[in-house]
């Protein structure tokens, strides 16, 4: 079973593809994108040791020309020092603007090396093959590069498209648990900001999902990317709708910033308590019934994901520096915060006239 | 006296303006950009201590919210550790997305801080001010920008166009003379490459434009725009034509990678001897007559230019290494070097298969 999708972008469009069984598939998917016959894979140790070997070995038997990195795994890696490392090792290696580069890992990986291709001779063509779901399902698809500054995560990118991103949903049998779990907070966020009836088929399935069914892997991946694709469509530099993939996203990011981009809370976590915050939020506005809280933290629950603050293990900053670290984001706009507010299930919006006193409470009662 | 060039590029078009008095006029030039009251001007130590104070006080009386940012001048700047200077510094600054950041100042602070725009935050929006002639004919043109490699120049950078390109050829009071005529070898290139009678007519009144007449340098600044926004709307990622305005530039970098792009060896300087080279090789391959070489060369000679390896002071690598430099090029494909090569005064093609021997010996003539 193989799923395509389609990210439509003028000159820059292309294509995620969802499949399974790598070793077997993956030389046919890259061959279209291999203007010359040499790649270099950029990987972490972790994904490395499992996969880079075979990997390589299957290039290498189609006559590719092949080199290969790897990383420290972490988001600690999104950083000037290891930026500079992988620009000069792709330099060093004489990569040129039609050779390929390969993405291969996570979200950090993702971020990075499709960072460093984008500047490196001013852009190198480059494929995303993460092995997450959370870069499954969110950071491979849509161009967004980056690294992490002491201001903030990601304040220093640029946007740069792949030539095509290539999903196995085989990668998500190594993943531990609590990856897993962090991953689907970005799933059920696509049910939450923009379709109901996707929030109701993971309600049925995600048990399935989780223990291992290969189908409905396929198929949660490739709804996932195709919510977050078309809202990418729409709007390529996120000046609109594409705000709306922040969900859970304001509130995520303070609480990974204060705890440092460190274990104590992964990306998804943040984004799993950040969107029940969002509908306690909207509660609190008025603009949703108790109800909607309630079932999506209950859901949540149930597959034992984080839905509140009190569950971060170890130190959370108070509340006010909190509400400091939301204020220098990428898309504060005038000073002004914004936060993404859910309508009910299925349907959100932005807006940029959320009352601090608001958000105050939301957080206290979360802790 | 105004003249404007259009920059075509869909939705990142731009106009350069090419004006003089500049605080009279540059509040005026700026608000069509000025979308946030907010702008940071990015400059070097030279340009700061004859400008800064003023430029400053006729925005802040305009209303506009400035802050600003002094950085070494040379071309070591554009290096890893200034650029994250930059990048955090305008993060500190809380500049936001819809802020002004200025680049004023050489091609050095124009690529660095054009680059610096290009990541911050996914892309910050920036006006190019250049102040030395070769910035303004050349480097605020284009939206190339970067830094250098231990690999090679500019082997670091991004496409980002800037809103706009100001410039003042009253800043060009202020240069020495070396400065001047080093920007003056790209000038020359753009007749040399594309216009037989814009040649003609600097052969005729460079004396004149040297020695400071306002008019004539409006004219010859706005021309040499001209040809190259020409060429970059054909061909913004440089895949094809844009190739044309390296016309000098492979035997020119490869010279300043020689002398480790330090004060022994200008940029302009590089590309003035470098064109008197692709000249010489043309003429060596049957391509042009004898007279061609010589009259470029002439008149190079006539207004005190570089025209020849032989006059750069100090020691300058063999050869055999200039050649291994020149192979380290962001432009090489599959390994094979290539030429701009002239077919005459005014027209240029471009040449991937050009016998090495053929150019050593240029080279080894010019010593």
């Amino acid at each position: 079973m193989i799923q395509k999708v389609n990210v439509s972008l003028d000159k820059n469009s292309y294509e995620i593809i969802i499949f399974n069984n790598f070793l077997n598939n993956i030389l046919e998917l890259l061959k279209p994108h291999l203007k010359q016959k040499k790649i270099a894979i950029i990987t972490d140790k972790n994904v490395g040791n499992l996969y880079l070997t075979s990997f390589v070995e299957v290039l290498t038997r189609g006559n590719v020309e092949v080199v290969s990195l790897c990383i420290s795994p972490g988001e600690a890696s999104k950083d000037w020092a290891t930026l500079k490392n992988v620009v000069d090792w792709i330099l060093e290696n004489k990569l040129e603007r039609d050779d390929l580069i390969i993405a291969f890992g996570g979200g950090v990986i993702g971020d990075l090396v499709g960072f460093a291709s984008s500047i490196v001779r001013r852009g190198i063509e480059y494929v995303q093959v993460p092995t997450s779901l959370l870069a499954q399902v969110d950071s491979s698809v849509g161009g967004k590069t980056g690294i992490n500054s002491k201001f903030g995560k990601n304040l220093i990118g640029s946007f740069f498209h792949p030539k095509a991103v290539l999903i196995d949903v085989d990668f998500l049998n190594t993943l531990n648990e609590r990856q897993f779990l962090s991953g689907f907070g970005e799933v059920i966020k696509y049910g939450l900001l923009g379709s109901y009836p996707f929030f109701e088929w993971l309600e049925k399935n995600s048990k399935d999902i989780i223990t291992g069914d290969t189908e409905k892997r396929i198929k949660v991946v490739s709804s996932s990317c195709k919510i977050k694709a078309e809202i990418v469509s729409r709007d390529e530099k996120e000046r609109g709708d594409r705000a709306l993939l922040n969900l859970g996203h304001t509130f995520g990011h303070s609480l990974e910033a204060g705890t440092e981009y460190s274990d104590q809370l992964l990306h998804g976590e943040g984004v799993s308590i950040g969107c029940c915050l969002a509908f306690d939020l909207s509660y609190k506005l008025g603009l949703c019934s108790q109800e909607e809280p309630s079932r999506v933290r209950s859901f949540m629950k149930s597959l034992g994901m984080m839905t509140d603050i009190a569950q971060i293990q170890g130190k959370v900053p108070d509340t006010e520096t909190l509400i400091n670290l939301m204020k220098q984001d990428k898309k504060v706009k005038n000073g002004q915060l914004h936060f993404i507010i859910p309508r009910r299930i299925g349907e959100s919006f932005v807006s940029d006239n959320v009352n601090i006193g608001d958000v105050l409470s939301v957080l206290e009662d979360s802790r």
